[in-house]
């Protein structure tokens, strides 16, 4: 109720620049004039580059930043564990003992991992929307789908460069976005798995908090560290409360103009549903790997995934479900329609939005089932789907013109994708045949036993059985058989024997089908009058705005404070001493050895996490927050549970961001883990 | 949104008699007069009489009929599977293998079951009513409580009757039930499991269906089969597509007269959490079975049950989640709010309840995750603390006045309760300790580690180490260890070392305050407003409806009819052909090999199941289908999807019961399971 009461307070207040500290700016759309004259520190554009490329967005969905002029980059623990996972073995787990290399000869690398640098923004609206122009519906999809293909095509001119046109104010601009891609990332420190998320499921997205979720990688260029003197500097003055701060980082989807339908079908439909199916997930990999060492090791990570979704989701819904946030939601749909049809002229323009967009949620209410088990849901949970998948599409689209073909087919986006597929990785066969089994599973579960799709995909077989079929009788984990696939197209594939590409073979026909309807009776609709209502929004509320997250690169404000909830305040900062407080002997509460025997040379009052105002959500991760003067102060790893509501709306009295404090990183680095090398590199010494 | 369609349309028409078949009937207030008038056959009221006393209530709630002189008692497998489970061993698999006794002698006894039949009905109203005259809030629904408990504690003479005060219309009626209590209760007959449960998961709540979920139990007086005079007599003439029938049984709570915000905490946020905690479950147990055989015996009927709520609870959230369908119900609590405000007496008497209702709401969102982590929640998922909780809170409670005891603990329920507590039966350890180690960690995950409560229960223990400290520790599998507990009370309790009994001990208090907090500022509010709304409902709608299920017996009239889904017409009936025709040998689709070996005996187009319009709803499985005639034609064991959303509506178009046929029930007992003693017994000859 507390969330829902200052939302409302909130709205009485008019236009977004009003709502103090709300949104996830673009870097050559920055309000710095409102920032100065609230802060009395307007940044520059200049101040604004440095920082756009000092920021590094990671292959993953993650943020980061680079904090030396060699390459040196810091991220969360969180956004690497998937490449810490997949470098350790029995004998060295990475995850459970932390990782630092004494030297750069060292530094391993990460085998899916890639980093990418914003080096230009170019807009491309009047290209992409002049293409569409007079098209309605499906066409107009297509229209703009192919006019992006082209235009990336055309700046993609080397394996060294990264180009997306990427869609804003939901397709109201077009922004191409040209990034320095490095493919060549390495592993240089990461603390342990149990300090970096320190609280486990119970502290995730709570505060006070004492996660060390930090970790450091190196791009390298030509097998050499990488010349990067972009880097941002550390700052000389740790943080402290009551700080003005900047976050630099590439925010996921938000989706903050929608409709009540819209929104109804996420809280009573999608969400739920999600929430339900990672539920089922999490129970079954905690029981997996309950009680043995070694599978517990292969599957901690996706376990931390896993429940990081569940409670991110959870967190998500509980926003909407609460009656005052969700009339407030209301609220703004319903006056922003009335303003739209007291004027003829907008009517005639926007006002068919809201119907079109009704119509596209009861299509996404039908499909979205049989869409999220066929076409989505990580290929049935299994590594080793996902990869046939991609084998299997590569050799079908391939052949075809790039602007007719699927879209992360494109001639632009095949070198990453080679890359992804053909990657050398351990891929845990019993941990595949679990969560193939719940992925079959719940497809009969879903659909039905008399299903066509079904009785295609797995005939009689039973999940249990079909799983261990495909994933014991599989060679996909041999590279070399997958580039063979690759390289053999659709003949290699259509003469392969193997059982889990015979699976995605199966699978393809349907998938595809139901991923024409979405994209032709949903997202295209979507997409159009997505437009038309974020333009209605504009038209009335004049365009101060941000658009909405895109996992792209953005800058929030915001200062470090704590919040009040339930009566009871909370602290705007953690320090040391409150880790070892917290420490029970026993996962996720068990304070690592390093710091147990570095103690004696910590001080007991260094901040440790902090709590701070700034609008971030999930693909923050990682980014870097930095000062006035453009230093780095510490790296942002988590929201509070109210900030999870993200996706549609920003409270200043209760949202936070949570940080680990950048004086934390370096005593972390030099006096638990030995690691000095990277602080004095870090320090620029 | 086909049903949300047809629902709008049944609301246009007005009155309850107008919703062709809806209704949960009183066996003392049966619509006849029109029943008649539709049909031409009006039941009287000895002919209402006979089926009440052929009807049998199971303990668990469950329905069933008597079908022979001699005790014999018709039901579903599922609602004898926990007494299935308990009587097998790892030699004697009965619910892998069935159970046929061949003889009185052989039948064995359930240990937990109970059966009731109703023998008088008293309308106590202006008793109960009286004694709480005056009074509101927490005081009015103590005063209820008390003379509720004084009237049974009056009617419950010897331990051969059971008496129960039944709420009806939320509290506009009180209804003394007064039954005949068979406490020996033993297993006579029950197919395989995988015959009970053909199609398991993805056809449970589906048809066309071929469960064969009948089972027989005998209900014994002094060592001897009891004498039942008043059984059903069987069906000489097997029912047909089109026949009107009747279904004799117990439906659960539902509450189809609720205001929006009940609804809306149902779909927002009840549900959902409901469905996730199931769902985490489900993932836990599946995978702790998985590949075992003998952990596969202890834990299937569990993870039948789990699955079973789970895919109910999905149904009812789809149900609330169709915009048409929540709409409609939208529009039936304004249109009754606005019939009250019209009339200055209404308003005066029910205004207050719209608003006193939406506090108690207010109130339930805030209170219910704690009241169900530490309350419900079956004793955080674990039968041994299911039975240290009941010792330990007996032993605290007997010592007071029976009035002033918590409700399970009066004088009236003690018999009972004792009888489940020092029951005899096998607790499988591997599986206490995975179920609770989810339920703790399920209580740490929500409440937080730093939760009072939390650090009273778990200290700074794992869920996994407190889960294996006390399962491993407990004696309470011991009968002769409960009943030195039971006996010896408080002092016993406080000196017992045995760890589940500390655990309960630790777990009491807080469990008890957040249940007072709930009965004071949700149960109380909702019951004396609750009772206000419906006397609202009848003052503007008319005396001829039926009270919502309270879990007591009811009488619903229907027809055997199938029914259209998307365009596809859903047949009335299935036949034995399609059994073998859906055979893939592997669980849940394997026929089982006594109906294999049957086959060239059975005739392939004897009817199998049936789906039939019928308003019912959990509770109901077991519930005897009688013809005109009073006679036995099948045993209700399921509904369709549509028929979920029979907690709040009911569809005729599309809500469907669904039933095994009686002349299947015949045919499988005397040429499958050899049970031809039985089917004689039956044919009362």
């Amino acid at each position: 109720m507390r969330l829902g009461r200052s939302l409302l307070l909130a709205f009485l207040t008019v236009g977004p620049a009003a709502l103090a500290e709300e949104g996830m700016w673009l870097l050559n759309d920055f309000p710095s004039k409102e920032v100065g004259a609230k802060y009395g520190f307007a940044p520059t554009q200049a101040w604004l580059d440095k920082v756009r490329l000092g920021a590094i967005k990671l292959g993953m969905g993650c943020s980061a930043s680079l904090v030396s002029k060699r390459g040196l980059v810091m991220t969360n623990h969180h956004c690497v564990r998937d490449c810490i996972s997949d470098l350790s073995t029995p004998e060295h787990d990475y995850l459970e003992a932390g990782f630092v290399a004494a030297s750069d000869a060292e530094e391993r690398r990460c085998p899916k991992l890639e980093a990418n640098q914003l080096v230009e923004i170019t807009d491309v609206t009047d290209r992409v929307l002049g293409a569409a122009k007079g098209l309605e519906g499906a066409a107009y999809g297509q229209a703009i789908k192919q006019e992006m293909t082209r235009i990336e095509g055309a700046c993609a001119t080397s394996a060294a460069l990264r180009c997306d046109v990427v869609t804003l104010f939901h397709g109201g601009k077009y922004h191409l976005y040209k990034y320095r891609r490095f493919q060549d990332v390495r592993l240089a420190a990461a603390p342990e798995f149990p300090m970096a998320a320190f609280g486990g499921y119970p502290d995730n997205f709570n505060f006070p908090r004492y996660g060390f979720d930090v970790a450091f990688v190196r791009v390298y260029d030509n097998g050499q560290p990488a010349v990067t003197p972009d880097a941002l500097p550390w700052a000389k003055t740790p943080a402290k409360e009551g700080d003005l701060t900047f976050v630099a980082g590439s925010p996921g989807g938000t989706e903050r103009v929608q409709t009540v339908e819209q929104l109804a079908y996420q809280r009573d439909v999608n969400l739920p549903r999600a929430m339900v199916r990672l539920s089922e997930l999490r129970g079954t990999l905690l029981q997996f790997a309950q009680g043995n060492p070694d599978l517990w090791r292969t599957t901690r990570a996706r376990i931390r995934t896993v429940e990081n979704g569940l409670k991110g989701l959870t967190g998500r819904q509980a926003w909407l479900a609460d009656p005052a946030a969700f009339e407030r939601k209301r609220t703004e749909d319903t006056a922003l329609r009335s303003a739209v049809k007291a004027d003829p002229a907008k009517e005639a323009k926007y006002g068919q939005a809201w119907d079109a967009i009704a119509r596209a949620v009861t299509a996404e209410r039908r499909l979205s089932p049989r869409f999220q088990l066929e076409e989505q849901a990580q290929g049935f949970g299994s590594d080793f789907f996902d990869i046939a998948r991609g084998l299997v599409r590569a050799a079908a689209e391939r052949p075809k013109p790039s602007t007719e073909r699927l879209r992360e087919y494109t001639d632009a986006r095949l070198p990453g994708l080679r890359q992804y597929l053909l990657r050398d990785v351990p891929i845990s066969r019993p941990l595949e045949r679990a969560t193939l089994t719940v992925g079959l599973r719940r497809l009969r579960d879903t659909l039905g036993p008399d299903d066509p799709y079904v009785q295609t995909v797995m005939g009689k077989q039973s999940p249990e059985d079909l799983a261990r079929e495909v994933v014991d009788g599989t060679h996909l984990d041999e590279a070399k058989v997958r580039e063979a696939l690759w390289e053999g197209g659709e003949a290699a594939i259509a003469a392969s024997t193997d059982p889990m590409i015979g699976l995605a073979r199966r699978a393809d026909p349907g998938a595809r089908a139901v991923r024409k309807s979405v994209e032709d009776e949903v997202e295209s609709v979507l997409a159009r009058n997505g437009e038309l209502l974020h333009q209605a929004h504009v038209a009335v509320h004049g365009t101060s705005g941000y658009p909405d997250g895109t996992l792209t690169l953005r800058l929030s404000y915001g200062t470090i404070t704590g919040w009040e909830e339930g009566g009871r305040k909370v602290p705007a900062m953690t320090f040391l001493s409150g880790l070892y407080a917290r420490d029970t002997g026993k996962y996720p509460f068990a304070v690592a050895p390093s710091w147990l025997q570095a103690r004696p040379k910590l001080e007991a009052t260094m901040p440790f996490d902090m709590a701070s105002t700034h609008d971030v959500i999930g693909g923050n991760s990682g980014s870097p927050m930095i000062n006035r003067q453009g230093e780095v102060v510490g790296v942002i790893f988590d929201g509070n549970i109210p900030s999870l509501g993200g996706d549609y709306g920003y409270d200043a009295a209760t949202n936070r961001a949570v940080t680990l404090h950048g004086r934390a990183i370096l005593e972390g680095l030099e006096k638990v883990y030995g690691a000095g090398r990277l602080v004095k590199e870090i320090r620029g010494r």
